[in-house]
């Protein structure tokens, strides 16, 4: 199996980003240049603003943004994905924190950077080991319902988890604790904190969703959603740290700010190996890779999209891996593709992975020249900062697309919505992979059977209830539209023999196949079964359009010798030939 | 929706009974007086020894057959299906009393009892409410794989389980310790026990397997299996018992014997209402419900097939929930359809449910009269019958026609046989029915994606692999061999672009959905996907064949117009219209 060029084959390189840079001049490198430089002054106040809501220290954010990023440009197939530290899987962090916090922390408040550790290095080793085995699509049970139900309970629970801290109330935490004691917190609230937090928050909401208007008002010709207009969380941190360093707002209002933030390169090391830690987190691991690698891949596979390429699933898995494992052992956090920055890069131009080598770049001397600054941040902006970005995950559209079309897989979405904020996104996203699962076995187990006719001379048979179609009294063509397995073997032939009574004259029963991709030990039964008991009633039994698997199985199990009619090669033979008044089409079996 | 009449059509009335008497004569009656009889005979060891084997006192055994016999006879919807105690139902009670007699032990060793009536009111209770519920249809979960194995496992415990008892060693019980002890028990084996046992087991064997060629040699003419041979268990009951009488093995060789049982009716009552004992054992009860129901149904169809009758599987659920329900509250435990017994109550001529109410009659005399003799029974000649007739349901034949024909499912089974060996009958199958649906749903994400072209002119597509058949260099016609739906969206997206790759000229792709039966949100937004892929390669993607169903779907999600081609009735008709070589063909859409 050879596949052809651009534009839609798959990205085969170990490395694909020396792929990238074939033919790489210097107009690229200045394309990635400004896209990456932008994308970087993005990801600062991100990068920290994610870390605290993981109940990390600050410096774990940024140093998310170093190693991981370096090793997904150069092992990723996807030239604007941005890896780093992203919402969903900081929320996942910190409610992993905050359960198995309390039984380790046995070094002195280092228990929270270890756990972190530890998620990160096993995420990595499983997506590496999916790779390997060649299971990456066990990711695939993830449907797009379950993940919108979850993304958007996810975005729900950080976005009511921030007030607390905006309204400097002395709660916060994760779950949906946060949202039930949301009236006492508001009693508690400090002032000078919630309207500095507040106040941040119309400044975002109204950059994000009006920017363009307000820029028109003030000369500038910039649209809705323009990279530029990005740049507000960074001048809010600005600005807030500023108000709190001028009016000593931490020592006067007592507004809660970062702290000192260790300047420099993240030391590299393994968390301790505490086997307990290490098997009790496998669980929450394996959740945060399958969600961190089905997220990245969709919003990966968005942006090739429209420049006409594709990624490579397999790649992917093995650079996502790759960024997780380096996370783990640089004092960082889980990884994944992050929506907004992402996006930002492609709409800023950048063209291959460098620009994300160069975001590295820029978060690195940020790490080295800025971290005294950081100390004075506070963290009612940074609640502003997740409250705004984690609305731009909120997809209602798939949600409402879903609600109207497909009743049954707006059930799941709505229920993994509810079970995330109710139980918590890991039992929250269990339930919704496992309601999916059984879903689809139902509709298995509910098969259609749709009596059938000949359309004309056509050669095509379709329903006697939708199409004009000739039948025959003594001939009656079913077609069996699913999969003949356990879970239906029963109902198909109840279904079968209430539709013979239904026509008494019925002389052969035609079973139309060519809906029938495969049919189980217990399927073969079934119609052998039938098979008998029409025998009885002198009613022939036949197939038809039987494919070659469906052919091997029913041979292997010697249902051909139990069967009293014959295989037909279509429908329309089978038709042709078993109704006396016309003639036997001498079609090839 | 209408049935129409015999013999194909499933009985519907509330009373069964009433409608097998239309007819009856004197002729019918004495048909069914001759079978219950010997279906009584057979009965009595076996009642005794299943609940020995469950760990209840020989009588819960016969009242198993008396109340939820006659029930079952009433309402039932088998003419030959005899409902009482069974091996299988009897070791998993084993394993339940085992495990939650100790917790339960309050009134002084009547925990045994009180844990059987509460499963056989539950699980009555439990199909009575899946009738009124119509989710009957659970049960299909149960795959013939998975119940093969389990069977199998069963007997294999049940009969490894009795070679203490045989023995007179001191152990016993159930589960695979039993199995890994055996060494210890056999070295403290009872000499006369033992004697005794082997004599009588080699016995039944001989009657059971060459049972007609002794028959002959001693000048009669039997067939193997013959019915007469069938009371082999009943002679040794009697023999066994008048050894023990005789030669007063019970004092002088430490002879385990039957002992006292009351005699005369079971007393109707409640077990006690402690909600933890009944919370508890719903798992157990559920398990047991779901394997009584499945078993008897099977048994009962393969009956009802020879004489071309059906069983209606909801009568049968009442049937058998009303047997279990009345068994709990006359001091018996939980029922179901005898294979052993059924089959002989069909051999010696049964005609309907009398023989099943003639045969509790018979029952009913033993209790009143016989009870004395029954003390005398040594266990060991019990465990030889048990160990003899749980071999006839060991199914080899199944098991080795699955690993001929069907590796997967036959993994399934094995898996299942030995979950149940080694972790217990409940956990055992709840492993079998979770793998065969793992092997459902993992089948159904590794889509076929068949490249087809024209047979000629029939009007037919098929395989280019298998077939001669007409295709065209720039139309790409591919069957999806699958439904579309998030477990296998990635994979056909994937095989698409490969198919689009090794077939460069390709202008026009036609994915024949004669096959795709239903299609989820998932693969609605993947076609979407490829269909804006392709367009940018210039590839126009069309539709032919889509079921009612599918189109419902995908016209409410709006794919038509993502479309970029057009909905084709038939892929014969996308082919001639598409090829610029050939003429459209007028046919209706």
């Amino acid at each position: 199996m050879t596949d052809g060029g651009p534009p839609l084959a798959p990205r085969r390189s170990w490395l694909p980003l020396l792929e990238s840079l074939r033919g790489y001049g210097r107009e690229d490198f200045t394309a990635d240049a400004i896209a990456g430089t932008i994308v970087g002054i993005v990801t600062l106040p991100q990068a920290i603003a994610y870390a605290v809501l993981a109940g990390l220290p600050p410096e774990a954010g940024l140093y998310a943004c170093l190693a991981p990023l370096v090793l997904y440009a150069l092992l990723g197939s996807s030239r604007h994905l941005m890896v780093g530290p992203v919402a969903v899987a900081a929320l996942m962090v910190a409610a992993a924190i905050s359960t198995y916090g309390p039984r380790f922390d046995t070094e002195n408040h280092g228990a929270a950077l270890d756990i972190a550790a530890v998620i990160c290095i096993e995420a990595g080793a499983m997506l590496v080991l999916l790779r390997m085995l060649q299971l990456g699509g066990l990711v695939n049970l993830l449907s797009h319902p379950v993940i919108v139900g979850f993304v958007n309970a996810a975005a729900v629970l950080i976005f009511f988890g921030q007030i607390p801290l905006l309204l400097g109330a002395p709660g916060g935490g994760t779950g949906f604790a946060v949202i039930t004691s949301l009236p006492d917190q508001i009693a508690e609230l400090n002032p000078a904190t919630a309207s500095l937090g507040i106040g941040t928050l119309i400044l975002l909401l109204g950059l994000q969703f009006r920017g363009g208007a307000w820029c028109r008002k003030l000369g500038f010709d910039l649209p809705d959603g323009h990279p530029v207009l990005r740049l507000g969380p960074l001048v809010a941190t600005l600005a807030g740290g500023a108000c709190v360093a001028v009016f000593n707002l931490d020592d006067e209002a007592r507004v809660a700010v970062v702290g000192a933030v260790p300047a420099g390169l993240p030391a590299i090391g393994l968390p301790p190996l505490q086997s307990a830690l290490w098997i009790d987190l496998l669980p929450v691991s394996a959740l945060i890779a399958v969600v961190a690698y089905v997220e990245s891949y969709s919003i990966g596979t968005t942006l090739a999209t429209r420049i006409g390429t594709r990624l490579n699933a397999n790649q992917e898995l093995v650079a996502l891996g790759a960024a997780n494992l380096a996370a783990g052992i640089t004092g960082a956090y889980p990884v994944a593709g992050s929506f907004s920055r992402s996006s930002i890069a492609f709409q800023t131009g950048a063209r291959t992975q460098v620009s994300g080598l160069i975001s590295a770049a820029l978060i690195l001397l940020a790490l080295l020249l800025l971290m005294p600054l950081v100390a004075w941040i506070p963290h009612t902006v940074l609640a502003a900062i997740i409250m705004v970005s984690v609305l731009g995950i909120i997809d209602t559209h798939s949600a409402r697309k879903h609600w109207r079309g497909h009743r049954d897989e707006s059930a799941t979405e709505i229920a993994t919505f509810l079970a995330v904020i109710v139980a918590g996104v890991e039992l929250g996203l269990l339930t919704g992979v496992a309601l999916a699962l059984a879903l689809f076995v139902r509709q298995s187990s509910r098969p259609r059977l749709i009596v059938v006719g000949q359309v004309g001379d056509t050669g095509q048979v379709r329903s006697v209830r939708r199409y004009e179609v000739v039948t025959h009294a003594r001939v009656l063509a079913v077609r069996i539209d699913e999969n003949i397995f356990f879970a239906n073997a029963n109902p198909i032939e109840q279904r079968l023999l209430t539709l013979i009574g239904q026509h008494p004259d019925t002389r052969h029963l035609v079973l139309v196949c060519s809906a029938v991709n495969r049919i189980d030990v217990t399927g073969i039964e079934m119609l052998a079964r039938v098979s008998r008991n029409l025998a009885a009633a002198r009613i022939i039994l036949h197939l038809t359009d039987v494919k070659a698997q469906v052919l091997r199985q029913i041979e292997a199990a010697d249902l051909p010798r139990a069967l009293t009619g014959q295989i037909f090669f279509s429908a329309d033979q089978a038709l042709r030939a078993l109704d006396p008044g016309v003639t036997a089409d001498p079609a090839p079996r």
